[in-house]
């Protein structure tokens, strides 16, 4: 039976509040995903929460139900709480009233299987925990297997990261390296790197791309550092026909993803 | 000579923070824009702002001095402030310092000059003003002619949309209308419109886009009502190879929007 808890000094609640923040998440190793939409995505790929947190109207959807209902027979924590408390806990109106405490995978690169997928996307130092999250949702509609994060990136495992991922944390594969780490891992093996530079000669539609691609996005600010740019082994530019001369990363990154795969659905 | 301000309670200081919600912007027929980069573009299309907030350093660059002489010659208020009330203001560290406030320009659709692009981009009930933005500087990329928003978008003169739009929001035409206007406005002469739907037959590569295109991206949670995708000329979708149904909406216009000018390219 789930047990009901309405005070936010709880000691269960305070510790899932305390995800919101980085070092909440390093020191409990968990993650928060919120939203019938998002965890049943998860629970579709075997992954169920280990706390599960819902309030009012969320049992009474058939999906929600059967959530708590796997959520306990696995072991996991369920508590009934108040909207107010789950919205303090994210800092957001959850209208669904669901909300799950996922463990981290591990985001070692040696974890990463390259030979899953033909494309996968590389950021490096992207700030902005958003742009991370809709990259790995469209990593996932392009069949990527998953996003490396380079230098100093935002954590994938934010709220913010999960809620733009809109389920992809869950199907994507995530690691995080240094460069010369990521560097000596990608050339163990064939691979195409591909950056995009302002710099580059080649329009990202002339070249042909090979698979494993890896595609590297720069800093939304800085772009890529010339050494990172000048170890690719494909420089090439969207065309910007405006005034402003660069794209939002998320968007470059779909953009390039997009004639990647185009390519290949050609051939 | 700027006049120097340091208190919150200063009434221009007041009423420049009330321009962060969409009362204010509305009573005052004004927007917030920030930062060197952003306030250079506007210039760049001989916009200036008629109040100028600056602190410190923002004097001392080039274009920081030369923005805020421009101001002044042109009757604009110019005041000195402090960091922390910039920051105040905008909800957000202002490392630059500068801040701009301009008059919203008229949003009717009567104002759109369909001919002076090839490409527009039409959003109906788009929820996100970072997507907002986000289209905004995809659009500038494109050469689009502008975004016309239909039923209830949030607002591309918030903070988070001028913000995300990099500048375009002064490089891009924005008009606001109500579907049946819209779609009055959009009859009287020749238009493709073309909408994004999962039950779409056509991939969106198959067809051949014809001038003026008019892309139309529906809500983030509910994508376009039947009715409205039942008005397009054509119909596509782009193909999702993984478990997501959907991609982030400000990503789907711009793969859209560069199929479109790549075909266009290339013909």
């Amino acid at each position: 039976m789930p047990r009901l808890v309405t005070a936010h000094s709880n000691p269960l609640i305070k510790s899932v509040r305390a995800l919101r923040d980085k070092k909440g998440r390093r020191e409990q190793g968990c993650f928060i995903a919120e939203g019938l939409r998002i965890m049943t995505d998860a629970r579709n790929r075997d992954r169920l929460p280990h706390i599960l947190l819902y309030s009012g109207a969320a049992a009474d959807h058939p999906l929600g139900a059967e959530l708590i209902a796997r959520t306990e027979a696995a072991g996991g924590d369920v508590v009934e709480t108040t909207p107010e408390i789950l919205s303090k806990t994210t800092g957001k109106d959850n209208a669904q009233g669901l909300l799950g405490v996922y463990r981290i995978p591990p985001t070692d690169l040696a974890q990463i299987d390259r030979d899953a997928a033909p494309l996968w996307i590389v950021a490096q130092a992207l700030r902005d925990p958003g742009n991370l999250g809709t990259i790995l949702r469209t990593g996932d509609a392009v069949g990527a297997g998953g996003l490396i994060l380079v230098d100093d990136c935002a954590d994938p495992f934010s709220v913010e990261a999960v809620r733009a991922s809109m389920g992809a944390v869950f199907t994507q594969g995530i690691a995080a390296a240094s460069w010369d780490d990521f560097l000596s891992w990608l050339r163990m093996h064939d691979a195409q790197l591909v950056g995009t530079s302002l710099a580059a000669t080649f329009d990202y539609q002339e070249p042909r791309y090979a698979k494993p691609c890896f595609l590297l996005v720069g800093n939304e600010q800085a772009g890529l550092p010339d050494a990172y740019a000048n170890a690719c082994d494909l420089l090439v530019k969207i065309p910007m026909m405006g005034a402003a001369d660069s794209l939002n990363a998320a968007v470059a990154t779909a953009v390039m993803a997009y004639e990647v795969r185009n390519q290949w659905r050609r051939s």
